[in-house]
């Protein structure tokens, strides 16, 4: 048995309006108690920042558009909990062995102890346990099941994906090339924008500096939305007859504090025949292994390339969530708070 | 060979702004040839109105919301064409007897002459050829594909229609209620509202006077659009995880001057993982043969009913339109121009 020092870990301390604050989380140290029978302590590696944690901060009854069913909220005075990988320093049980990596829901803290339940093992003979929650995770398998299973795309339509230099986004473009589609990306800075065109992005553009009715002018047959907000109306205005609106997320208007407008050319629905559909990647999770049978090869052969934006410490997980929201990232977000395997 | 008058026909004028007016159109009369070799003379019995024509009537470049592949804009100067049916007066082609009643898309004219191309016969024996523009044409179609291939309800689901007393919707509300689902309706006057108990919808309301979040507050399970705006705001709001949005049609909109903002609360669309997808009739034309198998039975037998609204003389033609955009008719709203089959 490992002797542990107290972990800290981040929670929710008061619900944000609009943008959050670092008033907003409370860094707090706790003893983890040495597991009990049938559990296992688990020392994390890195702790996930994603875009629908946003969602969890808000009391859904106040919060309209977050309403029904997603995710249910944080609790105040509780730990954010969420995606993270790490190794099990000490079982109790028989399930799973010392040394072993797993990718849990325990959240934003340095240790954490689990009776097993919704613990995934990770391969780290596949690279470094940070893909785990990133490319070969969670935001790849969203990319994947919205891409082919929502979105149905087809070899020779063209993809347009917004928050394309994201987890989600750049994973969405690459798997696209791969299926012989022709792809677009949009992302909010020239240094996103060039490492899309690196990563083979047939067009990328900055959506800063760029009217983006003009980027889609020649059409697009699917659009994998991660933004909302104008640029769905941009991309309902460029999709042809049939196209698909695969809605994944709407990063612009997380924080917004009333219901933001929607686009105004919602009726190119019903005369251009689209559809537009959501999906949360969580009912999909029967689709993990197709995903990592197929995408698994690719980012060990390099190609789908992948990058990650890795905050140290568990004390800038806020500000690591605060930049999500503002666009910090280039691909995954992600808090390393102990020993990884690479 | 019978000697016809000459035939009064409604031209486009001018391209309304908003609301159209009586100026917008022109009552014109025209000398109608004798048919030539491979032509029909047909004397049309109703023309009919229905609340697509609006769109039509503007430059598609102009009016982006109905932009894309629709139908084309009517011409300037030229015949409001669309659906109507007549019976062949003179015939010079093999495919048509004199006598047989013809469904066709020469549109708001008297007398109409054909080669043939795109005449539908209508049995006569199925009923008033009324109905072939309405409960057994192109609406009760739209009504049909709609709720099943586009929405593909199911038994024991909740439908909410709105529009509900018009020509698709009345036939959408009974169709599903023979589909063993529970349908609400909304309308716009009480009439209306009484007409939608009376045929069977288990909820009807006003939208004037009742607020529609609350009378869908149990939650639906399928929207069929017709109107847009706040009600498919209110809709969404409504819809339970992985509902369906039958994007249809969106008449509170079709006198807009402006692209007017979407529903602010589009995002339920991902978090309720729902579905939202626009349809054509035209687009599928194919299910003509089962829909009058299944549907004209139930017609029939009075187990579904409809109601029109008959405005008499084409040149009252501009006025139908106007009323239908301002929700005047109650069921299919139609124009006699000449002798029918009952």
């Amino acid at each position: 048995m490992v002797s542990m020092p107290p972990s800290r870990e981040i929670h929710l301390a008061a619900r944000p309006q609009g943008a959050p604050q670092p008033t907003d989380f409370a860094l707090v140290e706790t003893e983890v108690p040495e597991p009990a029978e049938g559990q296992v302590l688990i020392r994390n590696a890195f702790v996930s920042v994603d875009p629908y944690m946003r969602g969890r901060m808000n009391d859904t009854k106040s919060a309209a558009w977050s309403r029904a069913s997603y995710v249910p909220p944080f609790e105040l005075g509780e730990v954010m909990t969420g995606a993270a990988v790490g190794q099990i320093v000490t079982s109790r049980n028989d399930g799973f062995e010392e040394g072993a990596w797993v990718v849990h829901h325990l959240g934003w803290r340095e240790l954490a102890l689990s009776n097993g339940k919704g613990l995934v093992l990770f391969d780290a003979a596949s690279g470094s346990v940070s893909t785990s929650l990133g490319v070969l995770g969670m935001p790849g398998l969203t990319a994947y099941v919205g891409l082919l299973d929502v979105g149905r795309v087809e070899a020779g339509e063209t993809v347009f994906v917004s928050g394309a230099a994201g987890a989600v986004g750049s994973a969405v473009g690459q798997i696209a090339k791969l299926k012989g589609c022709r792809v677009i990306g949009s992302a909010g800075s020239a240094a996103k924008v060039a490492w899309l065109r690196e990563i083979g992005f047939d067009e990328a553009f900055d959506y800063h500096d760029v009217v983006a009715g003009e980027a889609l002018s020649d059409g697009i047959d699917v659009y994998f939305d991660n933004v909302g907000g104008p640029m769905l109306e941009a991309a309902l205005a460029a999709l042809r007859v049939r196209g698909r609106v695969v809605a994944c997320g709407a990063i612009s208007q997380y924080n917004a504090t009333e219901w933001p407008a929607g686009p105004g050319n919602l009726f190119l629905v019903v005369t251009k025949r689209l559809r537009m559909e959501g999906f949360i990647v969580s009912d999909h999770g029967g689709r993990l292994p197709a995903f990592l049978a197929e995408v698994g090869p690719w980012v060990r052969d390099g190609a789908v390339r992948y990058r990650e934006t890795v905050v140290e410490g568990i004390e800038h997980a806020p500000a690591a969530l605060i930049g999500l929201l503002a666009g910090e990232n280039i691909g995954k977000m992600l808090v390393r708070v102990g020993p990884g395997n690479t």
